[in-house]
């Protein structure tokens, strides 16, 4: 999966990730933040770009405060924030940027920037959460780890905390497993918390997916921004997998979100004599789904026919690759991987027009190369 | 509880034992033997009364062999029958008997004789059969005793088979909790199978509740037996706890005939990465309810009202029923235990009419003095 170019200049793209950094400097409520975007068209620039009385004019909801605030963030000096930013490599996503995480923007209250180090790329809408017990035992270290391995190496990229136990060893199972993998933090991106974590950190953004967060550079780990942070792990993947969480776990919070986003919520059980499990137990008691192995999760979320890698080898693509197409289908047909593929990403790759790529997808389905995913994602068939 | 007097004779509960028995030597379908019944209103007396061409002319579909049996069988010494069966204390319960279990009796393949050592109470209405595998680890063997014990502690008959591992355990804990157990055996109950269990069948009939089997005396052990006595153990109870089972347990029929029955499926989960719970775990994603607690069985029978014996001591019955009630209330109100009692065994045992039981009791449910369960029965409110 690669990044689609940016058609911007680097100049422009500084722009408009200075104009979403002067948003966030706020600090504001996703819904007020929201409420001037909207009157601004959703571009963050378009806000700075308006006077004082522009935005009492647009944003009647506005107090004087809040226009006050405005107009000091609009002429403060950036440069300690970008100092800082790139002292850790990161940047700067804006709700309208491609790479923002496309599960998490139609949320009401999706953060309106994040702060990313490595990077987030559109095929994350093809991500599974897995949160639990920081305290886990063995059993839940063991599981969280395997059934990351095991989701990345079919093409799902990895969502989670930064926390020890359960959080950690879904990060490092979806690096092992070769796939991407997500750490929403619960304070700034230049924040190594937990200390023991500040390697693993390093190797997401470097190269293995992103390291994120909604707060400023430089915010501290309080203990009420975690509650509030579980959002977007849920809000960024298409279901949340809770493993080896006790009755009173805060991963159950993030399970709660999912629900409440509509996505589905999957759990694995446990023994019941310890304690350990009661919350996945309660939640498969509340409808959560029962889950024994991936192939359940991937089911239940219809993705199914996604392959893990280790699975090429019995199955060569000699077959059904071989018959001679025209040159269009062809290039398209060659985008495809085994892992999902977005028609935006084929589009944009293959250089053709949206109704060329409709039609030869369409065709390369009814020839059994090509199968639909949900989401309007596309998979190889061998 | 106790066993309802019986308003027959010692000779006429003889000659009737004795019809049922004749019954069961014919060793017919349980679909045969009840088209035979239905034919003679449900007496197994009357079908012995009547000659081979009123069985001819009532039961139209008997083959010309079947009629030749029913001759052969009509007029043929049971003494031997009858001298093992007094040598194990055992009797025999037909479909007509008061005591025969009532959650089996409507099932259309209720079998029409049961052999019986120990006793068959009414009351056992109220069970839940706990099944498992026979080589359950030390996590299913202790949970299999402890949810018997405290479902035995609250008034609830435990039904299980007679095989080692959870089915032992359910009967020990059962008959630890100071309540019934059930043993629904694959073979005549004269047989003791397996041999490590013949104590234990001899506890078990020895005022702990009941061995049971629907073949003759003498049956041995062979294999298709279990499966079909399974449905037995399933359809004795409101509901079917699963304990520790593994994909390919026996246990799995003995859910499948109770779903089948239209009763709750109940499954424990434990670790997943051993495999020994994975037909728990495949229950609970078809729909059966995962169980933590025995609050969790008690909630979905709706039976959360009953109250077991060690909860007494904390809230004394004084307050409740020291006022004066008439002398009849006070006579139906001394019956009531926090055990569930029917309806039919409280009007025996009073000597009221069903008007006046059925009234008396809706007057103490109004005045808090009683609860009404599902099932027409009824407990004590302290």
């Amino acid at each position: 999966m690669t990044v689609p170019a940016s058609t911007a200049s680097d100049a422009e793209a500084h722009a408009a990730q200075t104009a979403w950094l002067r948003l966030l400097s706020l600090e504001w409520s996703p819904k007020r933040a929201h409420a001037v975007l909207a009157a601004f068209g959703g571009s963050a620039e378009a806000v700075w770009a308006a006077s004082d009385v522009e935005w009492r004019f647009c944003c009647p909801s506005l107090a004087d405060k809040h226009i006050a605030q405005m107009a000091s963030v609009q002429t403060c000096d950036l440069s300690k924030a970008w100092d800082a930013l790139h002292a850790v490599g990161g940047h700067v996503v804006g709700l309208n940027h491609p790479a923002y995480p496309p599960n998490l923007r139609p949320l009401p209250d999706a953060p309106p920037v994040l702060m990313v180090r490595g990077e987030l790329v559109p095929e994350d809408k093809f991500s599974l959460a897995i949160v639990g017990s920081r305290r886990a035992t063995s059993y839940g270290l063991s599981l969280a780890k395997r059934f990351a391995r095991d989701l990345s190496a079919h093409g799902l990229t990895v969502v989670s905390g930064g926390a020890r136990g359960v959080d950690t060893l879904a990060h490092q199972g979806a690096l092992e497993g070769g796939g991407r993998t997500i750490a929403f933090l619960g304070c700034g991106v230049d924040v190594p918390y937990p200390a023991d974590n500040r390697r693993l950190f390093a190797q997401i953004a470097d190269g293995g997916g992103a390291v994120v967060s909604e707060f400023p550079l430089g915010t501290k780990p309080e203990p009420w921004r975690f509650p509030a942070r579980n959002r977007l792990i849920s809000g960024t993947s298409l279901g949340t997998l809770v493993i080896e969480s006790p009755a009173d776990s805060g991963s159950l919070i993030t399970a709660r979100e999912a629900g409440d986003q509509g996505r589905d919520v999957f759990a694995i059980p446990g023994p019941i004599d310890t304690g350990r499990n009661a919350g996945c137990h309660a939640l498969i008691q509340d409808g959560a789904k029962l889950v024994q192995s991936v192939d359940d999760i991937l089911g239940e979320l219809g993705l199914l026919t996604l392959r893990a890698p280790g699975d090429i080898a019995s199955s060569p693509p000699a077959a059904k690759t071989s018959p001679t197409l025209p040159p269009e289908e062809r290039l398209v047909l060659d985008l495809l991987t085994l892992q999902p593929r977005l028609m935006d990403s084929l589009i944009a790759e293959s250089g053709l027009t949206v109704p060329q790529v409709s039609g030869i997808l369409t065709l390369l389905e009814m020839k059994g190369l090509a199968r639909r995913l949900p989401g309007n994602a596309f998979v190889r068939v061998l």
